[in-house]
């Protein structure tokens, strides 16, 4: 209504909503992150409580007389170390500065909130003051006081305006560094975690092939098969063709 | 009561018993290991669409302009492709194997019920003749009947007997070849899943980082912090050190 006067127009400020609108979706996906992330780290809890019980059932399986049999019970206790750590680096490295991250956007957001009353302000002391200065009987005393009013909010405005036209690209554009930072803390952790936990495999892989070089004469050769599907599983195991191959070792305990 | 009178004593073995004992408690330890092998997998599972949904949040969060993104969109899903592989070899070399292992067990302790009952004949046998031989007016025809329906369950008992008797000794002994294979086969499938992820990760952490010096003008410094814990971990990123110190170059399109 006013626009139609071609008096007190409102302001506008079109670059202003669209960083805005970048902040918003910079936000959105720091929130689809950090979901996915708990999530993830939830999942992370549950498979190292779930890989703790795995390993202990197989050292219960694995039998004091078997080939090297303190290293793999010590091999096997070094999964659970390493599980905490990756939790911990995990949580240390990448939640919580994800989470000090996404803290940020209220503050911003507030202020963007503040910039708009006062902009409301500014508008109507503006238009204020056009309507005394409209009037058929001026009065020059309320529109001194009018200009004063109209002066202080557009300095007030103004200054917040111009910080945020600062804050806000700057605040967006840092997202990348961040996002550097952040995924590079997540991905260092999980190489060091794989990698420490493929050299435990590689090495427990090599003691069972020792064992079972060692006990290649006791595969288990039912004359007539017990189920069909036993024997395939029992007189083929995976690496047979590795396993007996080897001499093996006189064994007095069996 | 029998063996009070020193007729028809029982028939007892303890080397059989012990050997029985010994396969109870091999089972025992296969359940526990096929129970917690399940957890495990379902574990796994869960994990590997927890992987999957970081990853995809991950990729949405990597903008088309970063550094090496058509690389890292391609890095991202071949977790996926590693999760698949890993769970479907653990399922075909590690779970198949042992729960077809686990299938020998009834038939065994079948085996093992039968040789129980055909001992209860073969010593109610030899218990009916002796009570005929020891009767004042002899049957020589019951007599002679008894001896052979004796021999026979004598026979059919020590064929059971003797048969297990190799068997079962066998089957125990065969466990360590049959465990060494089996976890030969886990270690190994978690060998090749966590050293190429491991890979992943590496050449990922690396992209990450070059993003950061690619970027390095772009860290946010607020004038006056948001918050305290804001402001610290978006102006002291975990690899500030890395990052800052390389140069940066142009970007056009922040």
């Amino acid at each position: 209504v006013l626009q139609n006067f071609g008096k007190a127009e409102k302001t506008t400020d079109e670059p202003f909503n669209e960083i805005v609108l970048r902040i918003e979706k910079q936000h959105d996906a720091a929130h689809h992150l950090q979901k996915e992330l708990r999530m993830y780290a939830n999942c992370l809890r549950e498979m190292s409580v779930a890989s703790k019980n795995l390993t202990t059932a197989i050292a219960e399986t694995y039998e004091q007389e078997w080939t090297r049999e303190s290293e793999v019970r010590a091999h096997l206790q070094t999964y659970d170390l390493l599980w905490n750590d990756c939790l911990q680096t995990l949580q240390d490295s990448v939640s919580v500065p994800l989470n000090n991250y996404i803290t940020s956007f209220p503050a911003l957001k507030a202020k963007i909130a503040k910039r708009g009353r006062k902009m409301v302000d500014y508008d109507n002391s503006r238009h204020n003051l056009e309507v005394l200065q409209a009037a058929k009987k001026k009065d020059e005393v309320k529109i001194q006081k009018a200009q004063e009013e109209m002066k202080e909010a557009k300095k007030i405005y103004d200054e917040l305006n111009n910080e945020l036209h600062t804050e806000l690209p700057d605040f967006n554009n840092s997202r990348v560094t961040f996002y550097a930072g952040l995924l590079s803390s997540f991905f260092s952790a999980e190489h060091v975690f794989h990698s420490e936990v493929s050299k435990l495999d590689g090495s427990l892989n090599e003691i069972c092939q020792e064992l079972g070089r060692d006990f290649a004469q006791f595969v288990y050769q039912p004359k007539r098969p017990l189920r069909k599907s036993t024997a395939k599983s029992l007189v083929q195991p995976v690496r047979q063709s590795q396993i007996s191959s080897s001499t093996s070792k006189a064994v007095s305990d069996l």
